[in-house]
This record gives structure tokens, C-alpha cells and sequence, in this order.
């Protein structure tokens, strides 16, 4: 423990963006395992707010949680028994750790050395912070279990949020046809603007008339969704025969999460032999063979251009707060970063 | 048409059992791509009673619907355009035709002849009558698509019906570990006796208890489910990480299919992982080279005697009702048979 002081955001109780604070700490040292990383950019996740909230499904350990899942900046400090890693080296983190203890979101961050990767120079630390939640979920759901093909067409659902971007990006990137779904008309143009090869306003339109309309009557081989409750039976009626439908969320649940299950058509389901398969993306973060991988794909596309991140809006690290009630106001397009 | 007659059991409405009746009708020639069976036996499906009901997918075209899907016989005339068959060959049938106007519950049936296949001699009528609907839907969920392996917990549900049976024999037969689930207390010995490694009766203890008690906590890496609503929760609680849950009907569903949807709980669901895929032998029946992969299966299992078709009870055709009777009564441990 040196004398120095960081500054590290927390919180006492679960609430809104109110009750976040930013904390005056002792600048601690990496223990066995792990690393300390100065933090250059943090982005912020929907699972953020979800887990201040207490309706995420991993509980804060309060008063004092730490908070934050993704961030990127250079490693500082190292502690006993950790390989690989050096100082100097610019890093990105996985989810995984335990956030009321390792939470990122701050001046500076002790995390496991097991969930950080290196990322290469040609990237900003908004960028990198902006790669492991929305590129890597999508790799892991759409291209390695989903095995997405040219040609496919792919339903998007919430497809303004970074990772329904990411998701237009990468089936464009594979030849296969983003159909992007959202609940505000005023999102059309930038949707379209994203890749999107069509958009569906579902406040105006039925979701699965549409796309069946797009598709020829068969329907989209692959449907990409956070929302899950109220809105699975139109995913169901929208899937192709022998669609998989992956959810990788819960927000059409307003209580905790689970409190509300989602009502599965079994009609449709049996009918059209379609699935539907839960994604999270701690596995991933847990296998380091297949999360390089992700990464190797995600970092030669955004050198190629085929991938670009998309910044919703970049906030000043005083502004923390402001920065997940912009998250919460569900007005942005791409991704909520924080710069130290 | 010649002036011979022949009796098929037909249905002018929906109904339970008593709306079955014998018609007596001129025997007809098959059409171009038709083929005549002389039928040996029938097999009962849950969808012939579910039919005749008006809750499977299907609807009944009335007055004067035929009705059957599974039986096996000898073709004693063939239309035109019919290739790879011949008079005198024994056959079973697959489903996929018009029942209302093909249903093969009768001394003849005439069918296209795509869904019939042949079978060999050392199977007897009653077994070749019980392969397609139980044994190939296991192969097409379990062994193709589920890539069920030697040691998986495979958790099987209404296990005493012929499907159950045959799941238990095939998980067997790969060295995986059938649990079957039986609400039945007085049908444990029997599903011992077909070979279940474990045996949960439903009624009297915790599905997913039992099951993570005999998987060690892991859970059960395959799940195979006729039921879904009311019991998706506990299969999902049931299911280990990464898990895939079969639906292959919905007997949970007391109205018409679809009706009722079932419950997904969408916590378990994204935090193992796991997936719930509707599976149905329409796809199978309409893929001739894959169909006969799974009929070249189970016929070698039943050579071999790793598999053994397990006839609950065998009528007589002037029993036929009572044999509809017998199915919808659950007492059955295995399939219901009528000899003609």
C-alpha cells in the first residue's frame, strides 16, 4: 500500500444513477493473480445499470460495491504468479470477476490478470473499451454457435444498442442480411446508417409480418435478442424453419431477473423444429483459447474496416453519472464510453 | 376400382374414442406415385388421439376422415411413377401425408409411396409398426441432432410411453445414462425393467432435486420432453450448462396446440446457457437419405438386440376403439399394437 490516492466509483445502495459516488481510496497493490491497470476509457454495459439496480443476476455486496464490467487502459502495477501480462501493456477487460470487489469503473482498477487481454496499438481506449460486451457477444452467439452463413438473414432486436451495432456489422462482414428492429421511428435513418439492410419500427409495423415479408415467407435463420418476455412469441412467428433464436438478455422483464419468464409457443416452436438458446458471455470470457479467437476476429475486422465502433457518446469522467441516466434514456445509438 | 371391399376406420367429428366407426368401402387402385398395403399392423400415436380430439396441429378434414399414421404391411399394388418399390415387399410408414385422406388404420391404406420404407424379415408386423414414430424420433433429437455421447445424463420424461422406451434404450445403447420420469409410482419397476438407470416419480419428489442429486449437481446434459407446459421450468432447472432441452409435444397443453405457451424461465436459461429446441419427425420423414440413416440404426440395435420394441398391449382390429381407449388411459408402458 502506497500513500497515493485513486479515485474509484461505488455504491451503498441499489438505486438509479443517484446513488452512484465517486470514492477517494489508498492506491492498493495487485495481489497474487492480479494486475492494476491505470484506466484510460471505460464503457458502460445495460448490465451496469441492471446490477445497480439489484435486478441483474448477481447480487451487489453492499454498502461499498464497486461497479463496472469493461474498460481499457495500460497495466500499472503486477502481483505474484501472473504470466503474460507486463507493464506498459495496454489492456481491455472480460467480464467475469467479481464487481463489488474488481469493478473497473474508475481512476484506476485491480482486476484477476485472468480478465484482461491485450489489444493492439491501432485502437483508442474508447474503442477497446467498446470491443469485449458488444463485438465478442456477438461472435460468440451469431458466427460461433450460430454458425451464420452468406445469405442468412438475421433479426436484430434492440439493434440500436452497441451490441445490436456490432451485430449489423459483423452479419455484414460474413455476406449474411442484418434485419434491425427497434422501437423508435427516429432511430430508423441511423439503423440504416449502422448496415442495417432493413428496419423494422415495432411500434408501427408487426415485427414478424415484416420480416416474413423481407425473408419470402421463410423467415430469418437467426434472431439476436435481449428483450426475451413479450416479445418471444413474435421472434417465434418470425424465425425460419430450423431457426435459432439466441437470447442474450432479459430487459423485457421489469423485475428481477427470471421474476418473468418468457412464454414459448410451443406451436411454433415444434412446428418450424426452432430453437431457442440462452447466450451470456462468461463462458466466453472463461476460455481463453476461444475468447482470443473472438478477439482475433474482432481486431482484424477493425483494422480492415469491416467493423468500426460506434460511440453513442463519449462523457467526461466527472460526468460518470450523467453517463447511465444517457444509458437508461434508451435515446442512444452505439455505445455509452466514460474517459478518464 | 374393382368390386372387392375392404374396412378402414374413418371419424365424421372430433371426439373421444366412441367416434371411431368401421367402414366397409370398395377397395380403390392407387393413384400415379400410390402405393396398396395390405396392413399387418397398426401402431398407436399420441397424435392419432390428439387428432381425432382436434388438439394436434393438424385439423381433420370432416365428415369421413381417415385416421392413422403408423403401420406396416405388404404392398399388394402400386400406381404409377413409383420407383424402388415392389408388389410382395414389406413396408412400414412414415408420417407426413394427408391422414384425413391417406390414414392407414385399416385392413389396406393406400399412401404415397415416399412415405413408406421397407423393412426387414426378421422384424415382425407389430414391430415394423413401432419403429417410425418412437425410435426414429429419438435418433433424429437425441443421436443426430442432440450428439448425445457415451456418459451424458440423458432425462427423459413420460418415459413409459414408446417414445420414452425407445429413448431409454438408445441412451443405453450410446453408453449415456437414461433418467426417466414417471408420475406414475406403479410404473417405476417397469421403467427399471426397460433399463432406466434412475427413476424419478414425479408426483412424490423434486424432478430437478432428484436430478441434480444423481448428476452430482452438474444436471442433465439432455432433456427429452413431451409435456412443456407446466414442467419447462423444472426441466430447465434440471439441465446442465450448456444443456439442450428436446420438446417433441405438448401433452401439458390442455387446449388446442399452442394454446397455451409454455413458461421460460429466462434466468436459467441464459445463465447455463442452455437451449430448448422443438423437434418433430415431419423434417426426418421428408429427408430420405437421412431417414434411412435412422432406420439402418435402429434396425441394427434390433438385430443386435440393443434395442427391443416394447408392446404394451396388442388388440385386435375389432378392438380398435378400445385400443384408442387403452392409449388415452396412460396405463400403457410402451406401445399400443392392433393386429389386423
Amino acid at each position: 500500500m502506497t500513500d497515493k490516492k485513486t479515485r474509484v466509483f461505488s455504491f451503498d445502495r441499489y438505486g438509479d444513477a443517484d446513488v452512484l459516488r465517486l470514492d477517494e481510496a489508498l492506491l492498493a497493490e495487485p495481489e497474487g493473480g492480479e494486475v492494476r491497470i491505470r484506466v484510460e476509457a471505460m464503457s458502460l454495459n445495460r448490465a451496469d445499470a441492471l446490477f445497480r439496480r439489484n435486478t441483474y443476476f448477481i447480487d451487489a455486496t453492499l454498502p461499498g460495491s464497486r461497479i463496472g464490467m469493461d474498460a481499457a487502459g495500460t497495466v500499472e502495477a503486477i502481483g505474484e504468479d501472473v504470466e503474460g501480462i507486463e507493464i506498459g501493456d495496454r489492456v481491455l477487460t472480460w467480464v467475469g470477476f467479481d464487481v463489488s470487489k474488481y469493478g473497473v469503473h474508475g481512476e484506476t482498477a485491480i482486476v484477476p490478470a485472468a480478465f484482461v487481454s491485450k489489444y493492439p496499438e491501432f485502437l483508442s481506449p474508447q474503442e477497446a473499451a467498446s470491443i469485449t460486451a458488444p463485438y465478442t457477444t456477438v461472435w460468440g452467439a451469431l458466427v460461433d454457435q450460430g454458425k451464420m452463413r452468406k445469405g442468412d438473414h438475421v433479426l436484430i432486436t434492440a439493434a440500436s444498442s452497441s451490441v445490436g451495432i456490432a451485430a449489423i456489422q459483423i452479419a455484414n462482414a460474413e455476406g449474411a442480411i442484418p434485419i434491425a428492429a427497434t422501437r423508435s421511428a427516429q432511430k430508423r435513418q441511423s439503423l440504416f446508417d449502422a448496415g442495417a439492410a432493413h428496419v423494422i419500427v415495432t411500434t408501427e409495423e408487426s415485427l414478424s409480418g415484416r420480416v416474413m415479408e423481407i425473408t419470402g415467407g421463410r423467415g430469418a435463420q437467426l434472431v439476436f435478442d435481449p428483450i426475451a418476455v413479450g416479445i418471444l412469441g413474435e421472434l417465434a412467428a418470425s424465425a425460419a424453419p430450423e431457426g435459432v433464436i439466441f437470447l442474450y438478455g432479459t430487459l423485457g422483464d421489469a423485475g428481477p431477473l427470471g421474476s418473468v419468464p418468457a412464454e414459448l409457443p410451443l406451436g411454433l416452436l415444434l412446428g418450424k423444429q426452432a430453437t431457442v438458446r440462452g447466450y451470456n458471455n462468461y463462458a466466453l470470457s472463461a476460455d481463453h483459447e476461444r475468447r482470443q479467437k473472438a478477439l482475433d476476429y474482432v481486431f482484424d475486422g477493425l483494422e480492415k474496416g469491416n467493423l468500426k465502433v460506434a460511440i453513442a457518446r463519449d462523457f467526461p469522467f466527472e460526468q460518470y453519472a450523467d453517463a447511465h441516466r444517457y444509458l437508461e434514456s434508451n435515446e442512444q445509438v452505439g455505445r455509452v464510453v466514460v474517459t478518464v
